[in-house]
C-alpha cells in the first residue's frame, strides 16, 4: 500500500529565506527526515485519491492543561500530540494523508524542540503519515496544535448506527487516569499505566478493519467512555446502554477509572452483534469487547452494574479546566 | 460559482452530547449560522473537486505576541485570525473550502467568545468559506489557531518564477506597522492604519486573477516585504531586486514601515513585465505596483533607493519574540 499512498503527496520541500527563525525550522525539518514533505510553501499541496472524501480534524495539547512537564519526556509529548490527533482519523475509518503542526513555544522549551520533533516523527512513522507544514510562535505555555488530514471512500461517522446495534470498545481502559492520579499524588505511576498516557496508539488499521466488517458508527475516547458514549447516543438519537461489569479494565485500575477517565484514544464502535471479535483480536493482538447495546429512546447513556442501574457522571470540561 | 462550491461540503452538523462544554460549542455553532457545517463528528468530511489538488495551511494568532487585548475588539480578533490564515490560500491562488479553528481560552476571555466567533463568521462570509470543525481548551493566553483548506487545479507556488520576471505587490504597505507603533506609544492610531491591522483582507480573487493572467509565483506578506521577498528569492534560487522608491506606501507611513513591517497580508507576485496592471486595478479597486525584478544570482534581496543600494534588515522572529 505504501507506494500508492505516498503518491498522494505532490510537493517537495521549498527553500526558505535567511534568519534564525528559519534556521530553527530547517533544523526541525531535517529531524523529520523523510517524514517532512511539501514544507516551506504558503500552504501544503496534496492530492486526495479520486473518489475518496477528505477528512480533517484539529486537536491541541497544552502544557498544564493536558500534561505537566515533569510527567513525561519531550519526545513523548511530541508523540502523544501527534497520536492523539491521529486518533480522530481512526474514528472516521480513514487513511492518514498528513499533518500540519502549530507550535506555541515558551523560551524554557526552546532547547527541547528537537526532541519534541523526534517524537512527532516517531508517531508519523507509526501511522505512516507525513508532516506537510506548520507554524511556530513564541508563547507563554507550550502548545502543540495538530491538524490531521486523511481520506477514505466511506467515512465511519458518529451517526449511522441503528437501535439494536451492539457497542464495542477496543483495548483496556483506565491506564491514563491511573497514571495522572499517581503523578498528582507525587508518586511514580505503574509503567503500563504511564505508557498508556505517554504513548497512545491511534487505532487506524483497527478502525478500517471494523468499518469493513460492518461497524456502523464510531467515536474515539478522548473525554471518557461515558461522555463519549453520550456523543454517540446524541448523534444517533438513541439510548446507549452498557454493562459496567463488561468494561475491560487495565490491571490495577477500577471500573470508575475506566468509564470516567479520558484521553484513552481507544475506539467505541457500534456494529452488528455477530461482529467477529475473535478474528479482530487475533489480527491485531488487541482486545475488542462487547459492552452493551444501542436502543430506541431519548439520547442518553444508561450504565448498569451487576444488573442494577448506576449513575456515572461523565467527562472533563476542556474549557473551564 | 457559489452553488458549485457549496457542493464540495458533504456533511450536516452532528448532535453533541450533554454538558456545559458542549453547550458552549452549540452556542458558538449557532452564532456561525450557515457558515458552520459538518461540525460535531470526529473529523470534518469534505470533497475536493475532481482534478483539483488540496491546499492546506495553519496559522496562529496569540495574545501578547501578535496583538494586545487593548488594541482591537474581540470581533476584530476573530476576523483577523481567520483572514490572516486565509491569506495563505490566496498566496496559492486557491479557492477556500473551509477552516478548522482551535481556541485556547483563558478564563478572562470566556465572556467574549461569542464576539470572537462573530468576527470569525464575518471573515468566513467575506471569503465565502465555512467552519468545518475545531477544538477548545482552557489556556493561560488567548490563542486562535486556524487551519485553512482550499483547492485549485494548479497552485501558484513560491517557486515557479524565472530570471527576468517582474515583481509586483498588491495594495499599499505600512499601515499595520504604523498602527502598532502608535499603540506602543500609548496613542490612538490613524483610523486607516488601524483598519489595515484589525481587518486584513485575504487577496483571494485577486490572486486567482493574477494566476490566470500569467503570475508565476506568489507569497503573502506576513513577515515583511523584505523578509518575504527573501523566501521568494530562496524558493526560486534568484536575486529579488526592488526599488524602494516604487514601493506603495500608505498615507502617513514611511518606506521603512512599508518594507520591514509584517502582517500586511498583501501579495508579492512574480510575473511577466506586461501584466495588465490597469485591468487588475479597475477590476478590484486595488493598487498593483511593479516594484522590481528577479535576476539570476545567489538568492538574496537587493534594495535600491534613488538608484543606490541600501541595506534593509528584514523581518520579525516569531519564535523569540
Amino acid at each position: 500500500m505504501s507506494k500508492v499512498r505516498s503518491a498522494v503527496l505532490t510537493a517537495p520541500n521549498t527553500a526558505l529565506g535567511p534568519g534564525p527563525e528559519f534556521d530553527t525550522i530547517r533544523s526541525l525539518v531535517d529531524r523529520l527526515g523523510s517524514r517532512a514533505t511539501g514544507i516551506g510553501d504558503d500552504a501544503a499541496i496534496l492530492r486526495v485519491p479520486r473518489g475518496d472524501v477528505l477528512v480533517a480534524s484539529v486537536d491541541a495539547l497544552i502544557e498544564r492543561r493536558h500534561f505537566e512537564r515533569a510527567w513525561i519526556e519531550p519526545r513523548e509529548i511530541g508523540f502523544r500530540a501527534t497520536s492523539a490527533a491521529m486518533s480522530d482519523l481512526a474514528a472516521m475509518g480513514a487513511w492518514p494523508l498528513g499533518t500540519l503542526v502549530a507550535l506555541g513555544i515558551p523560551e524554557s522549551w526552546r532547547g527541547v524542540l528537537g526532541e519534541i520533533t523526534d517524537g512527532i516523527a516517531e508517531a508519523l512513522v507509526a501511522a505512516d503519515s507525513f508532516a506537510l507544514g506548520g507554524n511556530m510562535s513564541a508563547a507563554s505555555e507550550l502548545s502543540i496544535t495538530t491538524t490531521v488530514l486523511g481520506h477514505t471512500f466511506r467515512p465511519m461517522q458518529r451517526s449511522g448506527a441503528s437501535a439494536g446495534d451492539s457497542l464495542y470498545v477496543t483495548g483496556v481502559l483506565g491506564g491514563p487516569t491511573r497514571a495522572i492520579a499517581a503523578w498528582k499524588r507525587g508518586e511514580v505511576p505503574e509503567q503500563w499505566h504511564r505508557e498508556r498516557f505517554a504513548r497512545p496508539c491511534p487505532r487506524l488499521a483497527e478502525a478500517r478493519w471494523l468499518a469493513a466488517h460492518g461497524a456502523t458508527s464510531a467515536i474515539d475516547i478522548s473525554d471518557g467512555l461515558v461522555a463519549d458514549l453520550g456523543h454517540l447516543a446524541a448523534a444517533n438519537g438513541l439510548v446507549a446502554e452498557i454493562e459496567l461489569d463488561r468494561v475491560p479494565v487495565i490491571d490495577g485500575a477500577t471500573p470508575a477509572d475506566a468509564v470516567q477517565g479520558g484521553e484513552e484514544y481507544e475506539l467505541i464502535i457500534a456494529g452488528p452483534r455477530e461482529l467477529s471479535v475473535g478474528e479482530f483480536e487475533s489480527t491485531f493482538g488487541l482486545r475488542l469487547t462487547r459492552i452493551g447495546d444501542l436502543r430506541a429512546g431519548p439520547p442518553e447513556v444508561r450504565v448498569t452494574w451487576r444488573g442494577s442501574r448506576v449513575d456515572v457522571p461523565g467527562g472533563f470540561n476542556h474549557v473551564t479546566a
